[in-house]
Order: structure tokens, then sequence, then C-alpha cells
């Protein structure tokens, strides 16, 4: 009953798709300036579609408050995870000096808040600074636990969103680093709210069509090792280690920074849409939108971002229609398709 | 750069697609008993998801004041169109004698409203009667045209509909016949708002990732057209006529009443989905779902039923994705693409 689609059927299909898509939605981010109502935001919802609310985050104590005396003294003896690398590359994929790729994860260490804040912040004014990219990070509802002395700064929801979603964040996480680290393209099955305190992010976005373009591959994991001891006091002293027992993780191989590069045959047909956060800023990032997000310091020479993770509805057609063209995306760069870990 | 999925890879991608979708979505329609606020209807319209709003138009002037002296009445020397068919099948597939299929149209006719309604009620009370089947629903904002004159008997517009969807309906629709009428499955680019007036209407629900379930094919179109006269006397009088010049259509040929004839590969996989209206009930259809519907009459005789057709937003991922699923279905069992009118 069943007849082999095409080579040139799929293909067709994919790129259809791409263009339907392109052709009905705007090439960049819609600015907001006021902020949505539930019902407003729950359109967003419908459409999977981003918004920047500018100075959305504003009127929050972390955007009055923050910033590095306050942060120190507010986090004075407390410890908190840290991310290390030697290229602020945390969870992306490396290049293998016998031309293999692997998925590299950080190196992660406790470290005194203080200290590390000094760390990132030598980094950023100290062109001698020698030592490895250090990124706060743990996406792990960071903000009400390791950081929960500052946590009553932020609202312990954005109405809009808790209202239309019928939620509280799942998740709530502290983002502190420097302009040194780069998180690769990946996505979340989460609605993200993101507000930036300090600094600046640049986010590079691809809808969740895009699949197909992003040269998703199964790589096998490893992670960042300190050479001889515990506290790498240099770059060069984090080596790759192959998890063991060994692992794997699918991620997305193809950058839209430097696009003629690891590309599969619909790359070209991607539009990626950038937007960047300045302090007081909010991103509402849909779920499974890809992002690749790049860093810039305040004038302290750090980058702090909090965000809110809102659980994904994964009734209606949406989440089944988005793996139904990641799957057959695979199929058609012929990638064996392996399960996707329900949050990567 | 690209591969050819294997039938296998197309196939299984397919069959995951509908049990994810099955797996987290209800095997019912659910069912309200109060209004939805706007907000609440646009978490239905984010999730693609039906509901039948019990009571929900019983308020309206129509269901307190419709009933055949009254319309007759209202409608007195007016002529509306009417759909004559000869065993209630209006645009559905019809197997000729050859083993073909084609996609048959009605005849349509100008007639008096009192005498098409008489027509309707004989043939519900008559087993004697020969004639067509006749059926008032030429889909073309008929309401605010045909019978305008009792078209304030119907609200406007269903406020939590409009306000949610920033847009008052596109089309009304009236909609009189009797038990001898079946729609064949089908689905429409609009959300649909349905309210029973008179009579019941028993709807088959498939959602849009079923489309490789339904065996669409492309068929030849054909209108029925009356023997001899313009005014055929007998279902009998009114012949297939191939449209001139040649057309085609694309239409379902799978039934989910009569599920293990002119199946595909993946129609044992649809979950079809029952609802029944009752005189008062609203149903909200949401875009691109297949429905298939059938009548049951009044006392009267009649089964009357309004509808207000509100655009669909193409902006998204749902509109492009679900092209995709059909695309990809059509290709896995072997069926040319040709493609979907914008609405059919």
């Amino acid at each position: 009953m069943t007849s082999s689609p095409s080579p040139s059927d799929a293909s067709s299909a994919i790129e259809e798709l791409l263009s339907a898509y392109h052709d009905l939605n705007p090439q960049s981010v819609e600015e907001l300036h006021e902020e949505p109502s539930p019902l407003e935001f729950m359109r967003f919802v419908a459409q999977n579609k981003p918004f920047v609310l500018r100075k959305g985050a504003s009127s929050w104590a972390a955007c009055r408050r923050w910033n590095c005396e306050y942060l120190s003294e507010a986090m004075r003896g407390q410890s908190v995870k840290v991310a290390l690398t030697p290229m602020g590359n945390a969870d992306s994929v490396l290049a293998l000096p016998d031309g293999a790729q692997c998925f590299i994860k950080p190196f992660e260490k406790e470290e005194l808040f203080e200290e590390a804040l000094a760390h990132i912040r030598s980094q950023s004014s100290d062109p001698s600074y020698k030592g490895p990219v250090r990124y706060a990070q743990t996406q792990n509802d960071n903000l009400r636990d390791e950081y929960a002395s500052i946590s009553p700064d932020v609202p312990s929801s954005v109405p809009f969103a808790r209202i239309a979603l019928q939620k509280d964040p799942e998740n709530v996480n502290m983002w502190i680093g420097n302009s040194h680290t780069t998180t690769a393209l990946h996505h979340d099955p989460y609605h993200n709210i993101y507000a930036q305190i300090l600094g600046g992010k640049h986010f590079v976005l691809l809808p969740p069509i895009e699949a197909p373009c992003i040269n998703e591959k199964t790589l096998p994991a490893a992670t960042y090792r300190p050479r001889n001891s515990t506290a790498p006091e240099n770059a060069q002293d984090l080596v790759v280690q192959f998890d063991d027992p060994p692992d794997t993780a699918p991620f997305a191989c193809w950058d839209p920074d430097n696009p003629s590069v690891n590309t599969t045959a619909f790359s070209h047909l991607s539009r990626p849409v950038r937007v960047t956060l300045a302090e007081g800023d909010m991103l509402y990032l849909p779920a499974l939108w890809y992002h690749k997000v790049s860093l810039s310091c305040s004038e302290e020479g750090i980058c702090c971002s909090v965000n809110q993770f809102y659980d994904m509805d994964f009734s209606g057609p949406f989440w089944p229609m988005s793996g139904f063209v990641r799957s057959i995306g695979l199929s058609a760069i012929g990638e064996k398709q392996k399960k996707e870990p329900h949050n990567e």
C-alpha cells in the first residue's frame, strides 16, 4: 500500500514547507513597547511567534538594583556552580584534531560567587587573562536555589504569561558571564521569557520548521576535565574527555553565522532572524525555536540575564508535527534518527 | 546532499506522528456548559482543539423563533438557491458504473423558499416521495444575502470568537435540509462556529494530521444535471455530467463510517471522534479539521443550522506544517500531488 517517496518528493516537500512558512511570516522579531494582555500573549503562543518587549523588565528590582557590588554583597560567602570552558563553548559541537566531531559539555565547578564574578570581570578587562571562560548558567532553576538571596528581586512569574498559560514558571535561571561565551544553536521544549539585566544579549533565531536546515547529527558526548587539578588555572588545562560510559547527543552542526560550512541541502533556505536585548528588554521565545546567543558586557565587565521557562503544551498538532518535520528532514539528509531527548 | 527517505522511513514517521498525536490528545470532543472567555477560546485555537458548547446558541432569537411557519412567513415570495441530488450526496465521491470515481457536485436550482421547504418536509414525512434530495446550503454567506430577512435573528458574530480572532465572520451560512443528506468528509481553511437551530447534526471529526488516513485522490469533477427539464421531478432525472472544460478536484475517498474500504496504509490509525449537536448547541470546529456531517430532523421534518466561518491565520507553523504532512502522506500512498485549492 505504501510507496517510497522519491528523493525529489521529500526534498520538494521540505523546500515547499520552508518557502510557504517564510512567505507567510515576518523576517524580523515583532517589537512591543507595551506589555501584552494575556489574550494578546496567547495570540503569539498560538502562532509560535517571538516578540521583544522593549524595557519590559525595567521596573524589576533586579534591573534597578543589580550591579557587581550589590550582587557580591548579597551573595557573599555563597558558592555557585560555574561552567568552565577553554573558549566559551559550553554545550556545543567541537571539531576534534582527527576531524571527527563531538558534543562537548563544560567542566562544572563550585566556586564562591565573588571569586567567579572576579574571574568573569577580570577576563573582560585584563588582556593578559589566561584562565578558562566562566559562565554561571546551570539552567536548573538556580535563581530560586543557589541565588535565593537575590531571587526576590525578580518577579516570581510574568503575569501575562502565567495567566495565559495557566501555570507558574517551571524553572527560573540566572545567567552571568562575559562576551567570551557563545551559546550554540539549540532549542528547548519550553516557552522562554528572557530578561536582560546587565549588558546585552544577541540572539539568532530560527523557527522550528527549519529543523532540516540545522544539520542535526548524533554526536559522541564529551566533557571538559581539568588536566591535573580540580582548579584549572589556564584555559589549556581543560581537556576533552569522552563520557564513560559512552553516550551520544543529537545536536545542530550548522552555524547560521558561518552559513557555508556544515550545511545540509536545506541550510541555504534558512532565514535567521536577529534581535539584540539591551538592559531591561524582555524576549518571548516560543517553544522549540532554535537560538544561538552571544553576550556583550556592561561597563562593569559582566553580562547578566534571567529567564523563566514555562512548560509548553504537548497537546494539539504542534509538538507531533514538529517531530515529523525533524524526522523527514533527518531522512532526507541521510542522518539516522535518534530519539530527541525531552529537554536538551 | 539529499538521500531518499526509504518507504519505511516515511511510513514510520507518519505512524509515529499519528500515534504521538493520539497519545497526547483526547479521544472525545470537550464539552463546555458555559461560554468561554476570549482568552479561553484562544487556548482552544492555539491547540487546534474542538469543543461543543451545550446550549451555546439557545438564547439566539433564531433558536427561540424559528419553525416552519415562521420561516415560511418571513421568507414568503423569496427565492433561494437549493442543491439537488438523487441521494443526498452533494460534494462527494461517486463511484461510476465503470468502477471509476468522480467528484460530484449538486444541481443548483433557484426555488421559492416555501416550495423548497415543502419538498424537504414532504420527503421527511411521505414514504412515497420520489423527488431529488434538497439541501439549501450555498455556503456563500447566504444568511446575510438570500436570507437577509431573517438574518437579524442570528448574532452578527460570536463575541468570544470575534474578540479573540480580532475579526468578524467572513461568511455566515444557513443550512436547511433533511435526514436524507450527508455531507462527505472534507475540511475548510476556516475556524467554524456551528450552531444547531432545528433538528440535530452528527459530526465525525478527524484532526488535520490525519491527512494520510483519508485517501485523498484527485478526481475528475462532475455535476448532476436534470435529464430533460430544468425542474427534475424524480431523483433519477438527475444524471452525472462531467464538467466541460474538464476539471479535477482533490477529495477524501476514505469514509470513517465504512473504514475497511478505500483505505490507505494509514487509515487504520485514524481515531475519528464523534459529536452530536442538539437544538441550541454550538460547535467550535478548528481550521482544517476533517468533518463528515449527517442530519436528523425536528418534529416538523427539517434540519436547520447556521454557521460562521472566521478566516484562519495562515502565519505561524500550523498551515505550512499541515501542508507538509499532506504532501508526505500523498507521496507515501503513491498519489501524485495536486495543489490543494485554498477553499474547497
